[in-house]
Order: structure tokens, then C-alpha cells, then sequence
């Protein structure tokens, strides 16, 4: 069951999920940054809401407006980080659309030229790969994805506490 | 040549091009919406920024928040208009992730059970055709252009808009 609006600004829920704080990098009242247990790329990360809604339309106009600015400094971070020449920002809004846990997050993952044999295989591993339910690839260790976290935490330059957390 | 900033706000440029009024749906003195010369699905359709900003970094944090709001708009309308069962939205952020406009913009587009033969398929098609480069597909006549902006123009529910226009 999903958990209750109050729940879930107390703990940080992906769908029917719970994250662990060592493997997030970003928290805000609305907005929460998570790394990959499978990334496609270095640096594949994704930006959630913290209350697990289904759909974009269903975001008030806070929200929207937290999770892209935190999306904007996420994005240079990444940036940064990663040395990514370009990003590719997504979400797959609805399962049609190739969503497996269904709580609004948006995908940012680092680009740089013949990063892929063709272009478009962006796309193919990000359907084909999810954080919590793809079991075809070796997922990595939580030493890996607790260092990449704070490296991130670090690039951001602040932790943001907030009472509610 | 890009426009200057000051030009920017009184003609809809995308990139270099420049873009008919009858060919948008949406306004805003920040976000403008318009449909596409070859969508990839019906009802695919761009937002962009009014000014010309290569990169999504390049943002303002009112036009960060002005675009996706708008696209929560776009996006209810989009889902109604086309029944639209899920939505992509997704930013080719640089042209290592396929972006071949130079200019910061949001595909919109509806999803449906078995719309691609492969759901990835959505993707190849987004980075094989764009709105002003490619040459591959048929482009669409004017009229129905003007017909599908004028239907979202109504399902919006209003057109806004702005002295800067």
C-alpha cells in the first residue's frame, strides 16, 4: 500500500518502496535526488517527489516547480561530475510510457558523444531498466551507491535538512 | 543569428527559425507551446522557452518553473484531446542527447498500449525526426497545423496573452 500523505514526508517512499537516506543526495520539503541501483550511465540518477504521486498532472504547482529546479542543479552537478556533454531529462508519465513504479521521477543521465552505438539506445536501456524491478543486470553494492551519493551531496554544496524528515 | 533577447520577446523564434502564431497553442511572456510540422504521434507537441537558451542549465528559475507548469497544462489538455493514456515528456538537453534545434524545449507526447511495435520505438522515432531538420517524413499542410493549435488553443481554455507579443 502506498503510504499516507503524513507518512510520507517522514520517510522518503519510491511507489511502494522505501529509500535509504545513504543513497539519496538532495531533499527538499517536495523533492528527494536518488542514485541508481542500476544505472544505464555514470551518473544516472533520478529526482522524486516525496509524496508518491502516480502522475505529473497529479503534482501541485509547488511541487512542479521544486522538482525542476532541483532538476536544474542536480543537472549541473552531473554536469560537472560526470563530465557529461549533454543530459537527457525524461519521465516516462504512465506506464504506456514505459514506467514501472508509479510515483512521478524524472531521469537525469549524462551524455557525451558515442556514449551508445546509436543514439537512441538511451532509450532502450531505460526502458528495459529499472531501479527496483529489473533483474537482468548486476546491481551494484550499497558502498558504491552510498559513495556516489555523497559524492553528489558534496557537488551540490548543501544537505537540506528539513524538520519533517 | 539568434535573436537578441529584446527580439526574442516579440517574435516566437525556435533556434533560428521562427515559428507562425498559427502554429501555437499556448503563450506566456516566459513558455510558448507549438505543434508539430511531423509528430511523431498525433497530438505530439514542443514548449519552449521565449528566449532562445541553448541548455536547460541556461534557465532563469521563473522560466524553469513557468515551463513545466505549462506543461502540466499542455499535459492535461494533450491527454484529453488525444486520450492519451500515459505522455513522454522528455528534454534532449545538448546535442550529445539528440538535440538538434539549439534552443531549450520539451517534447509532449501521448502514449497509448501498443502505440510503438517496441515502446522504445517512441525514441528512435524523437531523435530520427525533428520538427525543422528532418527530411524523411511528409510534413503536414499549414491548415492542419493551424487546426490542431487552434483545437489546444480552445481545450487550454484560454489564450494568453502579453503586451510583449
Amino acid at each position: 500500500m502506498p503510504p499516507s500523505p503524513t507518512a510520507a514526508l517522514r520517510t522518503l517512499w519510491f511507489g511502494p518502496h522505501t529509500i535509504p537516506l545513504s543513497q539519496t543526495f538532495l531533499l527538499t520539503p517536495l523533492t528527494y535526488g536518488l542514485v541508481n541501483l542500476k544505472p544505464i550511465r555514470p551518473g544516472h540518477v533520478l529526482l522524486a517527489t516525496r509524496l508518491p504521486h502516480p502522475r505529473f498532472s497529479d503534482l501541485s504547482p509547488d511541487e512542479v516547480a521544486d522538482l525542476f529546479l532541483q532538476a536544474q542543479r542536480v543537472s549541473r552537478a552531473i554536469t560537472r561530475q560526470f563530465n557529461a556533454q549533454s543530459l537527457t531529462l525524461c519521465i516516462q508519465d504512465g506506464k504506456e510510457a514505459g514506467q514501472t513504479v508509479p510515483h512521478v521521477h524524472l531521469h537525469v543521465i549524462p551524455r557525451n558523444e558515442g556514449d551508445f552505438p546509436d543514439n537512441d539506445d538511451v532509450y532502450e536501456k531505460l526502458e528495459h531498466t529499472h531501479r527496483i524491478d529489473n533483474e537482468e543486470r548486476t546491481p551494484r553494492s550499497q558502498q558504491d551507491m552510498a559513495g556516489e551519493a555523497e559524492m553528489l551531496r558534496k557537488e551540490i554544496g548543501e544537505w537540506n535538512t528539513d524538520t519533517d524528515f
